[in-house]
This record gives C-alpha cells, structure tokens and sequence, in this order.
C-alpha cells in the first residue's frame, strides 16, 4: 500500500508527521514524502527541514493521500502542478485526505465541492469560500474522503482510516505503539473551549505569521 | 530561547517532532535539529529524513534539551560522544527532558540516577536497570528534569514545559493553535487500557523492529 504524503515550503510539521507516524505501522504499508522536487523542504516556522525523496509526479496514483496543511497553502491555491496531481491522485485513491489547511489544497482542487469538511478553525471560512461545506467536528469522513481539524487532528484521523483500511485491531495495536493516551495539561484545544482572550492571541499571532508567509513569497518571485 | 532535540539514526519521527511543534510556538524560542553530523538522519522505519543542520556539540549549553526515543537509542547507550554532550548540556540546562526511550539515553548518562523516570511502557524495567526508579505516569517532573511516556506523550509533556517556561496563557495558546483536543476513536493508548491481544500484538511487531534494527547496527558497523 503505497501513501503519499506531498510536502511544500511552509508546510506545518505535525500535519505530516502525525499521520505518517500511524500509517507507517499499517503492515505493508509504505510512506512516501514526495516533494515539489528531490531535495529539502522546509517547515513553516524555518525550524525544520524535511528531506523529500521524490517529486509529487513520481506517484501518481497512491493508494492513499495525505495533504498536509500550513501557511504555504496559500500559494498552492493557484499553483495548478500541484492541484492537477491532487486531481489525479484522487481519481484512483482508495482514500483522499487532509490534516488542517491541507483540505483548502483538496477543495481548490475540486474534490471537496459540495462535500462537509473540516479544517483549522481559523480557516472554515476560506473552505467554504472554496466550494466546502465547513463542520466543525474533528474527523469529516464523506465516502473515501476525510478531512481532519488543524494540525494535532492528524492523529486521530489516521487512527481512524487505518481502522477502515486493515480494521480495528491493527488501528488500536498502533495507538497503544504510540502510547496515545492523550492527557493535555489544559484545555483549550478547540475555540470553543478555549477563553476569548486565547483565541484572540492566536488569531493575532497566526495572522501574523501568514503576513509574513505571504511577504517572503512575493519578495522570493 | 534555545531548545536542542538532538537526532540519530533510527529515531521516532513524532518523538521529537510532537514537542517542536509545540516548542516552537513559544516567543524567542529556537528549536535547532543536531545530529551526529550535518546532514540527513533517518528515522527509525526508513520511510522519513529529516536535515540536521548542525552537529550535538555545536550547541554545548541549551537552555532546553529534548531527547527523543526509537530503536536507535539502543546504539545511543554505550556512545560516550553523545553521552557526554549530554551531560555537559544537563548541567547549564533551564530543563533537561526527553520523551519515550529518549529516558534510557538520559538515564544511561546518569541524569536520571535515584530519579522516578517514565519512558515508552516496553521499556520500564530496562530504564530501572539503568538507574532510574520507572513510574507508569504519562510526564513525571523531577525538578527540572522531565520524562515522557511513549511518542505521543511528548505533546502533553511539551505543553506543561511550555507553561513552565513562560505561563499558562503561552501553552493554552499554543494547545489552540494546533487545535490539540483529542479525540482518539478507541481507548487502547497504555498497556492498561488496551486488551491482553493488543499488548502482545505490540510486543511481538515491536520486538521484531528491535532484532532488525540490531542486525542492521550489526551489518553496518
């Protein structure tokens, strides 16, 4: 079973390498980190860099996708290589998925249209400006497409198509490999749940950071 | 603010990548990748690199360590290179941690001696061997020194270090911004909670991933 997991500049770690921690325990299964080319890609942050050992092209029909999300989205909104790929990609999935702002990469594409989906809370907008329907919830399984909320939702979404690819066994042998037993200090996950001010500090932050994503691309070309 | 998550051969990718994405969240922190040398270092199933950009001993004092675990520790315990650039950072450290077998690697350079210690919940009884006193908790804090349970504890542990260090209004934000609300779709994450055919499920595929990589070890060098 081959998945692919298609990295870009600005991509956010744990979007990636969540999913990829659990799918990577699917026996036979095989995670490939493709790349806009062979080489480094970097993280949003500029902290991190991963190595991609192939190119988006060089899988064309995995068996299951994994679109990541991050600030760098926001370029690939228009960058029709990518959005292309994604399209062939999906027609043969067994699974077409997304971890955060990976799902606003799948509906500019076109295969979220008229289907609920989720992503990063500050961004449901945007996924419904984009032809989705946004929920909420945490995990959105529409027939062979799930799309998971921002960025620690990865985890949870993969434990849940590694149910349905191999079924349970298999998916619970790998969240007790991981010891995902989850015991978070607070509990501020969702906007829901977190107070205003938080949201507030993370919107105004976030916010930031996409201004500067955004001032580096144009200055880059 | 610097924070070193020191990397090897055959390392858990969430191990260290749970806490950056957490970490680096933090205002003024820097998180910086080392690895034995700069360059690529391969994770523990062959199927992700990450770049180190710098070597252990370019950063000797951070003010922060995190030491993740994998298979490749094993190795780790008896490379007094590393070891020793362990202890030395251990010494400066504001807070000196690591997550799941990250522990042996601490304990093996006597930073966890007659210290309760956590570690992934296969390896207990080896950590005690090494000196630590093991204890099931998910994060056990012992003055600055601070363990996590397997994988995925590292987000939890990060999340309480980031309170540690700059208050609980940073780590709720930061908890928000990568919506970190769980909701896993089973309850098998520790050996408690899962069933008797899980735990030996894991202890048979977890077992075989120790044998390969030492025959590896073995072949390479």
């Amino acid at each position: 079973m081959q998945i692919a997991i298609p990295l870009f500049d600005r991509f956010t770690a744990l979007d990636a390498i969540g999913p990829y921690q659990v799918l990577s325990g699917v026996p036979g299964a095989q995670v490939r980190f493709l790349g806009p080319e062979v080489g480094p890609v970097r993280a949003d942050n500029r902290m991190l860099t991963l190595l991609a050992g192939e190119r988006w092209e060089d899988l064309p029909e995995p068996d299951v996708l994994v679109v990541p999300g991050g600030v760098g989205t926001r370029m690939l909104l228009r960058d029709e290589r990518l959005l292309d790929w994604v399209r062939g990609a999906h027609e043969s999935s067994r699974y077409t998925t997304s971890v955060c702002t990976g799902a606003l990469v799948l509906a500019a594409a076109g295969v979220l249209d008229d289907l609920e989906a989720t992503t990063h809370w500050m961004e449901r907008e945007l996924l419904g400006e984009l032809g989705a329907r946004p929920t909420p919830r945490r995990v959105v399984e529409q027939g062979k497409v799930i799309t998971a909320a921002g960025v620690s939702a990865g985890i949870d979404m993969a434990l849940r198509l590694v149910e349905l690819l191999t079924g349970p066994e298999v998916a619970q042998a790998i969240q007790l490999g991981i010891e995902y037993d989850p015991q978070p200090p607070f509990d501020s996950g969702s906007p829901e749940k977190a107070s205003a001010e938080t949201v507030e500090l993370v919107r105004a932050v976030m916010g930031q950071l996409e201004v500067e994503a955004e001032t580096d691309a144009a200055t880059a070309g």
